[in-house]
């Protein structure tokens, strides 16, 4: 389900720039997506921490991984743990002729919640396949799947896609009347994702050609 | 000063991978100055809030910047804001012959610390050319700088590097002895920035030509 809108919350209000805010469902995942990782900002002792990690998106949820012996994980396995998953994609540099109106065009998801561990061990499973198809499409059908061991190594957390938005900007500068016949070049570069060739391991077995889900990879 | 090392504190020892943290002086900046953003993370109400924000680096010191009624900016204001500052590069994904050894090739800086509010105004105003410059290098000196209005609009924050950290991984994946024969293929897909051509402003006064730190923009 991609449709419809995530309802706007008190803390998915923006204090500044509400007309960048959006909640539409599609537009959300779509960011969700396409970015490699999130940052996920959570408490410890009063004091904020940010760290980046992996994420998985399958319809409303959000899946997060790490190792069972985290600190943020073993504190999210009691009570759940507050969180703050943001994900920035840039776009482009925006170069106005004012320094003040200099930018980046982005998109960016904040979601908040309390993450959960995922305890039930099918929904585990599907999880860990989608943080694995998540960064390679396709990959999770083509490797070795979890052991029972490191099955229990790995923590899954899970946080509803419901106090989330996205903030974004696009287009070109926004610079005053007053500058635009001032005698700077002003614009946008155009900024995004590569891929090089893809490196074998170097001890891959011999005549393993590079499947189609490694060749054809590149951000959605 | 970019030679020594960042000491190692409690905040900055990770709890798992030691082997992956470093507190090298150059390479910190490095990573400071190739990323074009950071995630700043802070409480508000016991709960941790996460957002996208520009950043300079000047010597031990990273800027941020932002409008002067911004929550976390009148925060900051007043006692200094307890902040986690997160930066994060990817350079490939990690692809094992087990789901579980799949990886990401990243660098990530973690800085701890409490921002305060820049009030010098020579100060400000060479931290408001940074984070110019850290955008795009060489392009403060091509723009109309702010004028007293835009300088009283923007509040500028200082975090001093010295609770900070660099985790990193590189190099091919990591699989059990037990999985190096099986029929999976394995390896490192290269992740990097890509630059489009840059567009220029659709009200950009005629005659302007296309400077050479926008022609020739790249990440360090």
């Amino acid at each position: 389900m991609t449709q419809g809108s995530y309802p706007v919350t008190a803390q998915t209000t923006p204090t500044r720039l509400r007309e960048r805010a959006s909640y539409d469902r599609a537009a959300v995942h779509a960011v969700l997506d396409e970015a490699v990782l999130c940052h996920v900002g959570f408490v410890v002792d009063g004091a904020p921490v940010v760290l980046p990690q992996l994420h998985a998106r399958i319809d409303d949820q959000l899946y997060l991984h790490g190792s069972t012996g985290a600190r943020a994980l073993r504190a999210a396995r009691q009570d759940g743990l507050a969180v703050c998953v943001t994900v920035t994609l840039i776009d482009g540099l925006v170069l106005a002729r004012s320094a003040f109106h200099h930018s980046i065009n982005y998109r960016s998801v904040v979601i908040h919640g309390v993450a959960r561990e995922v305890t039930d061990e099918a929904t585990k499973q599907t999880a860990l396949a989608g943080l694995v198809d998540a960064v390679v499409p396709g990959r999770s059908a083509a490797v070795r799947g979890p052991s029972v061991k490191e099955l229990r190594a790995t923590t899954v957390l899970r946080l509803d896609l419901r106090n989330v938005s996205l903030k974004s900007r696009s287009g070109p500068p926004g610079d005053d009347d007053a500058d635009l016949e001032l005698p700077y070049w002003a614009g946008v570069i155009p900024i995004s994702t590569a891929t090089g060739q893809a490196q074998p391991a170097p001890d891959l077995a011999a005549g393993i050609p590079v499947p189609a889900h490694v060749s054809g990879w590149a951000r959605p």
